[in-house]
């Protein structure tokens, strides 16, 4: 990342740490009170690679790395960071729920006791489905704040947005607020079925056709559930059929995992909305050839660049905050 | 396995070897020609567990080392035996079949070049769905013909049969005939979320609340097979929501899944006939569980016995063969 949009700042007032701490990764980005980038750190030392009385030393240790006049900035951090394995357990913020509500909902935390807090931890939200289960996200959220702040009124008042992933998320944005949202474990599942399963044999090569005839299968005239348990097994019955080379396998798994998450997602809506795919390019590509395929609009907005659109907007949050008069 | 019913014999005139030779297992039963059985062996040398090279040796060894009068009669083989990872790869028969076609399609080997054929293996099974999709099974046939051997006329008009497992099959009975089948990869799934997702953390122990919890959660009101990517998350929200004890987090995916499988081959029928339950006792009485909790009638029977009396049945079709004149 060279060019930070100028936008990004935190109210042109101070500069901020934002911190993206997830399960698997931490990503650090200083902002200079003018937006501009003064220092960034990205690292595998995801919540879950260290132990949990070793994540404040290392965040101490990569502040001090940071220029002078950085290491004074507050710190907005989002992600895992906030759960049960992290500094604090955060409790979740409930749907439907707004953006300036979330920041109030932040936790605020100092490294000693002689310090004032300077280290902000974004809540993960919750929402109840219309059967009563509770649907969970932590960092994500922080992405949806971002695409809100460059989002136009029309797209505020009522867009579906699809966070791809190991536990991918649909999200209702209605009036300018997280409406709600479920979970699709498609991503996990496709790691084991493809490392674990006789569907994925032998070693593997991308292939779009193959893809899109995953897509393309899981269209299903069933109303059930568990029409995917069935449809699975196709890929490997594909093979034996001579439809489908052993080789492409993983990608027409793909294609039917993705597909039936999409077709579930947009389900029951005559005239879906245009989907805002949020994530990384390798992966939001999959997910546009396959809406485009079912000839559903779709824009596709880059999740690292959202994340930290998100924490300058909780950072301006705070400025009033840390400015009032005691 | 102490007592076999006198019917169960190659038609009271010879005796013959039955053998069910899977992936995983090997099960061979001799029974003289009054139906008693003479001699028997159970082991894991299932096809893949063997050098293909090494099949026919291991079958000779297990033949010498039967009683005398046993050694001459017919091997009646069913199962993975007949794939390209067995003795040799026999074309599956096609559906809708009746169990005498099927049983002038087995195909017939000899040891040796010197010897009359008197290995019969039976081939497996093939079905094309309504979208054309190809579905297989090997060994699921021979129980399927065993079960037609005790079922009443009404029974053989018209039944539906589930045979869980791995890839559980379920099957259409139409005029005592074989007509179609489907698979659901319900088994692996569970093996794989179980052993390696996020789903089920710690040890676990079966509880039944937890299990028939899972079968109500796969009512879905959704007409998409996409419902199950989002429907699994739920055993790890419902630990989160305190609504589940994470110790019992298999038990409820298990009937989550087994309840979606259910749904999924009843769907679309007001009235679903009985169901008949074809397996070992302790997966039999999970599917049992789950079909009372629907209010679905069923009846279970043992998968050894039927594979038993299937294979009984293609020796007695082979004795006139070979006391025809050459």
């Amino acid at each position: 990342m060279s060019a930070i949009n100028t936008d990004i700042t935190a109210d042109g007032r101070q500069g901020f740490i934002a911190i993206d701490w997830g399960t698997s990764s931490f990503r650090l980005r200083a902002l200079n009170e003018r937006g501009t980038l003064v220092a960034q750190s990205d690292s595998a030392n995801g919540v879950s690679r260290l132990d949990r009385d070793g994540l404040l030393p290392f965040l101490q240790a990569e502040i001090a790395g940071l220029p002078d006049a950085a290491r004074a900035y507050p710190v907005i951090l989002c992600g895992m960071i906030g759960s049960n394995i992290g500094l604090r357990a955060v409790p979740y913020a409930q749907c439907p729920l707004d953006p300036a509500t979330l920041a109030d909902q932040m936790a605020s935390i100092s490294a000693t006791q002689d310090e004032s807090p300077r280290m902000h931890i974004v809540p993960g939200v919750c929402a109840r489905g219309a059967t009563g289960e509770l649907e969970v996200m932590r960092g994500e959220e922080t992405q949806i704040i971002g695409w809100l702040q460059q989002a136009d009124a029309a797209q505020k008042q009522r867009s579906l947005l699809c966070l791809p992933g190991t536990h991918a998320k649909w999200v209702q944005i209605r009036d300018g607020q997280i409406h709600a949202f479920t979970t699709a474990m498609t991503g996990e599942l496709y790691a084991l079925l493809s490392e674990h399963s006789v569907l994925v044999q032998g070693e593997q090569q991308f292939d779009d056709t193959a893809f899109l005839a995953g897509v393309e299968a899981s269209r299903s005239d069933s109303t059930s559930s568990g029409a995917l348990l069935q449809q699975l097994f196709s890929a490997r019955t594909r093979v034996l059929d001579s439809k489908l080379h052993p080789q492409h396998s993983a990608a027409y798994l793909s294609g039917l995992l993705i597909g039936s998450e999409i077709r579930h997602a947009v389900a029951g809506e005559n005239h879906p909305p245009a989907v805002q795919l949020i994530g990384s390019e390798r992966i939001t590509r999959l997910y546009r050839q396959a809406l485009q395929s079912m000839e559903i609009e779709c824009h596709c907005h880059d999740g690292e660049s959202l994340a930290l659109a998100g924490l300058a907007f909780f950072a301006r949050q705070l400025a009033p905050r840390q400015t009032a008069p005691a």
